[in-house]
C-alpha cells in the first residue's frame, strides 16, 4: 500500500483526489491537511460520510516536513503561488516522498511566460521545466514514473492536449488549430467568486479570457512540434466536466488515416476511450476517464476535422476499467 | 410622471426595480445610487443597454437628502440594518418623498422579534409597526396608498401570504398550516456566498433554517387571526422564482367554497392570477405577477388542501395586464 | 457469486441497477434483456464503456423462463402493468429464481386501490399483498430475506417512509402528516414526455398530482398504525434525487426524544445516514444511500418537526460504507 | 395597425412570435392557428394569461386563404416541408398578405443542397432563391422591405452571420472560418424528443451533426464572397439562447480596424448591440436583440480573432431600445 498525503484538503482538487483514492485498492490516504478545517472530513463533505474516518490535519511546516519523510507521495492541492514556494522547499529540504502538484506552478518552463500568465515572478525559477507533465498518454509515462515532481495538467489543457495529441504525434497538423473549450464552474475552485455566483452562472453561457488563457502555453508546450493554437475557453452552466471542440487543418488526410491515428495513439490506455459518434461530458462525469472522438471533414473538402473530448477532474492514474 | 430614486442600485433588488420601472408609462427613474459603482448603469447591467441612459449616482448623505426633497418616491434597496438607520433619519429629516423599503427592517412590529431574527436591536424601534405592509391584495391597499413608508414583503412571505390570504380572510383555517417554500438563488442577493456558489447549488436541493426563517413572523402578522404556520424554506437550483405549497386544514369546506374564496379574494386584482390546475414558477418569471391555485383535498376526507403560488421578485404595483 | 438477470434494460431503472451491481463484489449480472436494443450495452450507455462486456439479450418468453431457472435473482425493470402479468406467470411457471420488481404492480394489497391509482384492474389480484416490501430498514428485513417476490418501493415512497419511520415506529405521530416531496426528471423514465421536455422542465418548478399521487397508499400501508398523510409531489429542475420535507405533529416530544428515535431506528443500517443539520440531494446522488435529518419544532411550541431525506434511485442492498 | 396572422401556434416559434408581438405598438395579431389546439391561447400558455384574449383558430385551407386576403402579414411557424407546400400555394393562390416563413424551406437557392439537408426534394423548387433572407442588418433591408416572402434565418445561422458579417463585408477574411455554436434546447422545438429529454440534456454538453448541420449552406450563402466555414453546433444545458465563437484568420488587420469594422457595420442598427468585453446569452434572453463582441488576436501574432454573439429566437424587427 502506498501512503499518500493530500496538502490542502478544503478545495475541490484535494477533495476529489480523496474521493477517487478512497476507492483505490493499493493506496492509503494517511492525511488531508487544512489551515482552516478541523475534525472529521466527512463532517465537511457529507457525501463521504461512511466512506472515511479521516480527520483534517492542521497543517504546519514541521508537519509538512514529517509527511514528506513518512509518505510515498504528497499531493499539493493548493492555489498557484503557494505550491511554487512550498514544493521546492520540501524537495530541497529532505522530503523523500514524490510530489504531484495540482496547481499551474510547475507546468511551464519559461519564467517570462509564468510571470505573464500567473501574475508574479516564480519564486524558484530554476525549478521551471524540471517537473514531469502528468499526461502519461501523451509521451510522458516514463518521465512521470521517474520524476520526483509531477505537474498535473490544467483542466482545459488536459482536455485539449488529449484531443489533439494523435494528430500532433502523427504530423497531421497543417496550420493553426482553433479550440473552443467549455468548462463547468467547479474548475474555478471552492471559493465563491462573481464568475461562479449561481444567479449569474445559471442559464448563461459566455467566453472568458479569449485567446489569452493561462493554459494555452502548456498546451503548445505539450503538443510540441510548433503546433499553434487559438484558444477560447467558455463558462457553461455546469458544475463539472470539460468539453473541447478543436478545428484542425489536416490537409488531405482521409477518414481512415485519422481514425487510425486516434486508435493507435490510445491503444491500451486504460483511461482514454476513443468513441465513434459524439462524446458528452455526462459519460465521464466524476471519473478520471477521458472520451475522445474525431469527425473527418466530409463536406469541407477534407481540410478540417473536429476532435472533441470531455474530461472531468483528473486524479492519479489508477482506475482501471475491465477490458 | 412620478419621479423615483432607487438607493442601492448594485444589488438585485434595485436592479430589478429599475428594469421593471423602465417599462412603466407613468414613472421616471431619476437616480440609481451606489457607493461602489460609477458610470453608465448599462455598462454594469448589459441587458439594459439601449434601454436606459442612466448613470450611477455616487451616494452621499447630502445627495440622499436632496433626492428626498426632489422626488415623489425613494426606494431603499439596501441590506437590512442599513435601511433601519437611513430611512427614519430621512423621514424625520425633511424628506417629502414617500419611501418603499425592500429590506426586512420595517416589516415587524415587535422589537424582540426583530432582534431575534435580524441579529441586532433595531436602531429606531419606535418606527417598528409604523410602515404599511406592501401587499395591496391582502387588505393593505388603503394603508399602502396613504403611508409615508411601505415595507415591501419578503420573498417567501409574499408567496406564502398570497397563497393563504383567501383562507385566512374567509375563516377557513382550522389548525396549524404547514408551508414548504422553494426559492431560487437570486433571493440571497448579489454578493457571492457559499450557499449561492454555483458548484454547490447546481443539481442540488436542500432545506435551510427550517421552522425558524425570519419571514415567519411577518407571515403570521399579515395573516392575522391567530393563524399559526410551520415554515420550511428550501434552496432550489433556480436563479429566480418562488414556489409555495401550503397544507391547510379546512374542516369540511368543499371544493366550491374553496374555489369561491380564491376567486372573490383576488377579483379585480391585476397582478394575481387564480389558475385552475398547477402553477409553475416559469409562467411569472421576470414579472410582478403572482399565480395561485387551490386543490381541494379529495381523497383525504376533505380535511386538507394544497394552495400554491409562484412569485418572482415583486416591484411596485404598476404592470396591468389587459382584461 | 449470485447470478442476476435484469429484465428490461433500456429504461433508467434497469440501467442504474446494472451500473450499481457492476461494482458489487458478490454478484454477477448474466443478462440484461431488451425488446428493442441489440449489441453491446456500452454502445447504448457510453458511461459503462470499459466496465462491462455485456450485450443486450433479445427477450422472449422462453428466454425469460430459462433465466428463471438459471439465475438466483430476476429483476423486473419494466413499466407497471407488464410486470403484473409476467411475474406471476414466471413464479407460477417454474422459476426458481427470486424476483425483485421495480414497478408499482405489487406494492399494494387492495385491488380497488391498485385499479384506482394504476388505471386498470390487476391481472393477478391474488398476488396483491404477497410481495415483501423492499425497505429492509423499516421492519421488512426478515420478509425481504425470505420472500420469493420483493416489491421495490416507489421513489417518493421510499423517501417519505424513511423520513417518517422512526416517528411512526415510536408512536410519535399525533395527527395528519404533511409531505412535500421533490423529484428529478429521471423518475419519469427514459421515454420523452411533455413533463420531461427540457425546455419545459428547465428553470421551472411545479407540483403535480397534488394529494392523489399513486405512491400515497404504499406510504400509508408501510407506515401502518393509522398514520394519515397529505402528499404533494413536485417536479424540480434536477435529473436525479428526491428530497422530502415532512411536517409531523408530535405533541410534546422533545428534541432528545426525537433525535433518539432516529438514532435507534437506523442504528447499524449501512445505507441510511442520520445527519445533523441539513440533508441535500447532491450528497447521495448516484448511490443507494439515504440521508435523514430531523428538526425539532423549537419556536413552534414543540408541536411540529420537519423530517427530511434525500434519496436517489434505490438498488438492491449491497453497498456497504466503511464503519 | 398592421394585421398579422400566425399559422401554427402550438410550436415555440409561433408562441414566441405572439409573445413579442403582443408588446408591439403598431401591430395586431388577429389569428393564431392550430390543427390540434382549441380555446383560449392563455389556457395553453399560462404566462400569457391576462395579456391576450385570443383563442386558437382551427386551421383549414379555406381559412388560410381568407387570412391571406384579410391580413397584412402571414407568419408561417410550421415544420420545414409543410411551409414548402403551403406558402407557394398561398402566394400563387391570391394571397395579398406578405409572408414570413420561420422554417428552413426558403433559405437556400440550390435544390440539391435543400434535398441533401432537409431530406426531401423541394415541392416548389422554382421558389428557391425567391425569398428575401430576413437579416436586415446584413445587406438585406431593402430586399426584406420589398419581398412578398421573407425567409427567417435559422437560429445558428443568424448568430453566426451577425458575428461574421462585419468581417466578410470588409474583406477581412483570409481563410477558412471555424465556428463553434452553442444552443439551448428550445431550438429543437416543442415536441419531446430524445435529444431534448431532460434527464439526458441536464448537466450535459455535446456536439451534434459536426461539420454537416443544415444551417451551414445558408451561412455561406448569406456571407457571400467565397467565405468558407467549418461549423460545429453544440447542445448546451440551456432552454434558450445561442452563443457563437468564430475563429477568423484576418491577416495583419489590427485591433482598431477590427473594432471599426464592427462599429460601422452595425451603426444605427436598433437590435444589434456591439459590446466591449464578453457577450453572454443571459443579457439578450427573451428579446430580439443580438450582442456582438470582437477580440483581436493579440498574443497569436494577429492572425486570428474570436467574434462572438448571443442570440435568442429572433422575431420581426420591431423592438426599438431608446437611444
Amino acid at each position: 500500500m502506498k501512503r499518500i498525503a493530500i496538502l490542502g484538503g478544503t478545495g475541490y482538487g484535494g477533495m476529489e483526489m480523496l474521493r477517487l483514492l478512497l476507492g483505490h485498492p493499493r493506496v492509503e490516504v494517511v492525511a488531508l491537511t487544512s489551515r482552516t478545517e478541523e475534525g472529521p472530513v466527512a463532517a465537511r463533505h457529507p457525501h463521504l460520510r461512511g466512506f472515511t474516518a479521516l480527520s483534517f490535519t492542521r497543517e504546519t511546516p514541521e508537519g509538512r516536513a514529517a509527511l514528506g519523510r513518512d509518505c510515498d507521495l504528497l499531493v499539493w492541492a493548493k492555489p498557484h503561488g503557494v505550491a511554487a514556494r512550498e514544493i521546492p522547499e520540501a524537495l530541497e529540504g529532505g522530503a523523500t516522498a514524490r510530489v504531484i502538484d495540482l496547481s499551474g506552478d510547475f507546468r511551464l518552463d519559461d519564467p517570462a511566460a509564468y510571470a505573464h500568465h500567473y501574475g508574479a515572478a516564480h519564486p524558484y525559477p530554476a525549478w521551471l521545466g524540471r517537473a514531469a507533465y502528468g499526461l502519461p498518454e501523451c509521451g510522458q509515462r516514463a518521465a512521470v514514473a521517474a520524476a520526483p515532481l509531477v505537474a498535473n495538467p490544467g483542466c482545459h489543457a488536459a482536455a485539449t492536449i488529449l484531443a489533439l495529441w494523435p494528430l500532433a504525434r502523427g504530423g497531421f497538423v497543417q496550420g493553426r488549430v482553433a479550440v473552443a473549450s467549455v468548462t463547468g464552474s467547479s474548475g474555478s475552485g471552492a471559493v465563491p467568486r462573481p464568475g461562479t455566483h449561481h444567479p449569474e452562472r445559471f442559464a448563461n453561457f459566455k467566453a472568458y479570457r479569449p485567446l489569452e488563457h493561462q493554459h494555452l502555453p502548456e498546451i503548445e508546450r505539450a503538443l510540441g512540434g510548433g503546433v499553434r493554437v487559438d484558444f477560447v475557453p467558455h463558462s457553461a452552466p455546469l458544475a463539472r466536466g470539460i468539453h473541447v471542440t478543436a478545428f484542425v487543418p489536416v490537409g488531405d488526410a482521409g477518414p481512415e488515416a485519422l481514425a487510425a491515428a486516434y486508435a493507435e495513439a490510445y491503444a491500451g490506455e486504460p483511461f482514454v476511450r476513443v468513441l465513434e459518434g459524439e462524446v458528452e461530458v455526462r459519460a465521464s462525469m466524476g471519473t478520471n476517464l477521458v472520451d475522445v472522438a474525431v469527425t473527418p471533414g466530409a463536406g469541407v473538402a477534407g481540410r478540417s476535422i473536429a476532435a472533441r473530448r470531455a474530461a472531468p477532474f483528473r486524479a492519479a492514474d489508477w482506475r482501471r476499467p475491465q477490458s
